[in-house]
């Protein structure tokens, strides 16, 4: 990754060679994000606090913190824990889904380790189906999650889900999930995700404060750590003090869509970056699908409140998924993209055939330069990558 | 395909060369399969009957055919609709979806072409996307499977979703759907399924009368076709009076599991029987699992009563289906298999992860060699899947 106006790259990409930054450095601090993390939830756990694993945006984790437990995301982001996967799993599935499972089956990661219950979703096929080989040694409650986005008789299964969660969290961890705790837990929920959007917000100036692998960077495994959100607010103060950066100004906006890139698994968003583009909205759920709505604090019913809020995500697993499409239409308005790319993990079945639907959008629509990448963990391709993102920016170039 | 104790091979496998079996031939008519349904469809409908393409198992026949609808399985068996599909399905799909959706791209299915209605279901993942691609130009409604097996919210969710289904076929056709036309369906779809119960129950003979190949041409795209009500009961009488076949008795006995081998899409099963096998019992959506279990019509509400069998389906979209690995056990205790293939078609996702518990089943507790085939509908594989199912029998001859 190149670095951008002086300013140091962001370690975590560099393999560490670079020196550390200062502790009250809130970018320095997201590059430490796994170690904070761990800190937290093991100080956590020695207070008698459950560690909840969770593997998707559907699962609601204002329930989890109203129960008092620490959720954190154990999507695998890894290349190297993937053949120990394919041991039981096939090699023709999701890497995230696979490297997930290789965590489980190595048991290296701690959270996974230290984790009181996971908490899983019938979301996509894969998952849905690699979660029961982990649950033949793990505590495991499975979220069903209906598919017709707008029935509204799905959505009342949905919130007999949610409803069954806490039912379920009350049971194992033995405390009520009172009204109030949820309302506390929306209102931290609500606080982190609009300090989250006004980072990302940061992508409209043209050129903007950072890029958008920067930006990728500022978010955590566990959501609401006191730290992370007082680093948000640092970060937020220091990107509207820096100096608009020239070399920003000259590259290709991207919207980019699909699959979530999680810790880790960054690499198609260095290569995009790293070629001349700029990744100014991420629509996914490392970006901003999971944080562009709020759940109202003050609803009659909060249970019914966040399981609306978390029924809408515009996830590819939902038919029709309309609202994926409404979404990108708005990102497209207010981010300006030159262009769109579209990435699905190879296997994603749910993303890789919505993408007829998005070429359509962004190609009839937007009247935008489209580009699909289907790809996995392997750095195998990432040339092949990187000469298809060329070409797209000279198509976008040209219609400037 | 070897012909077997001088009978004439089915002709369908032959590419029409053999001539054509007598009109009263029950195994012949069966090889008429297609022309039939067609034959049947268009008259049903110059009559003013509705035709419904149904795409699963889990779509209840019963529910269409008390709307004096005709329901109609549109699966694709064909390699050759693939290219016209894949100009817009990614090509990491599952054989069957891409030939269904590329019969509707070449329009090219007349079952499909004369449909009124497709009735879709949120099963898989790719047949769940394919039908948002397909409902732009065709009439579809698409049934919701709450995939938690063993829920009952999950149930009621289900039943819900099938009373939705009486309504729009109700709305849609204008005519009412009356509990005494769904006890009569119940009654003609429990007698065909028992009549195909009984056929398959042959194969628990050693030798039996037949092949395996032979018995999965005893079925039709359209259920309840008075014709082959007929020839299915002629079918069980003169395989009772069939001479036991000295060469089937040499085979080694195979229990066939995991994804449909449509019609046209039955080159696995050939192989496995052309080089030394015989398909003794197939558990799949094109065998024993839809039949074995009936419907009871005289259940206070006949409507719980089809939800209820429909279901308890043991498909792999379930979670967890604990029901496929019982209906293993009997299968293997009734049906005395030798060894065990699981067959999967390329990104069949769900059935590829149950795989391994498939696998667990069959070496841990039934003891049996077992042989996982994961391909598609092009024959580029076939000298392969030759050599590893011979493999298998010696290993399966090995522990006689």
């Amino acid at each position: 990754m190149s670095a951008c106006c002086g300013r140091p790259p962001v370690p975590a990409c560099e393999g560490g060679t670079a020196s550390p930054p200062p502790a009250d450095d809130p970018f320095g601090r997201f590059a430490r994000m796994i170690p904070n993390c761990l800190q937290y939830a093991q100080e956590a756990k020695a207070k008698g606090r459950r560690i909840v694993g969770i593997l998707c945006e559907y699962t609601p984790r204002e329930v989890l913190l109203a129960a008092n437990a620490v959720p954190v995301c154990l999507c695998g982001g890894s290349a190297a824990t993937i053949p120990d996967a394919e041991a039981e799993l096939p090699a023709n599935l999701c890497p995230l889904i696979k490297s997930t499972y290789g965590y489980h089956v190595q048991k290296s990661n701690p959270f996974l380790e230290m984790a009181d219950l996971v908490v899983a979703e019938t979301t996509c096929d894969g998952k849905k189906k690699m979660y029961e080989l982990m649950a033949r040694t793990r505590p495991l409650h499975v979220l069903e999650l209906p598919q017709k986005a707008d029935d509204p008789a799905a959505f009342e299964h949905w919130l007999h889900e949610v409803r069954g969660l806490k039912a379920v969290l009350e049971r194992r961890f033995g405390a009520a999930v009172t009204d109030e705790a949820l309302r506390s837990s929306i209102r931290e929920m609500n606080r982190e995700r609009r300090l989250r959007r006004e980072l990302a917000a940061c992508m409209k100036a043209s050129p903007p404060p950072l890029r958008g692998r920067e930006l990728l960077d500022l978010k955590s495994s566990i959501s609401c750590l006191p730290g992370d959100l007082a680093a948000y607010e640092k970060a937020l103060a220091a990107l509207k003090a820096r100096p608009p950066c020239p070399d920003l100004a000259t590259r290709v906006r991207v919207l980019m869509t699909g699959v979530p890139m999680v810790h880790g698994a960054e690499r198609v968003m260095d290569l995009v970056e790293d070629h001349g583009g700029l990744v100014v909205a991420l629509e996914s759920c490392t970006g901003l699908k999971p944080i562009v709505d709020e759940v109202d604090a003050d609803a009659p019913d909060p249970l019914r409140a966040i399981a609306e809020k978390y029924f809408h995500l515009p996830c590819s697993v939902m038919t029709p998924n309309d609202r994926r499409l409404d979404l990108l239409r708005r990102l497209a308005a207010d981010y300006r993209p030159q262009c769109v790319i579209d990435l699905a993990w190879q296997a994603c079945l749910t993303y890789d055939v919505e993408s007829a639907r998005v070429k359509a959008l962004v190609e009839g629509e937007l009247g935008l330069p489209y580009l699909r990448i289907s790809t996995d963990y392997s750095p195998s391709d990432s040339a092949r990558i990187a000469v298809r993102v060329e070409a797209l920016y000279e198509t976008a170039r040209a219609r400037k």
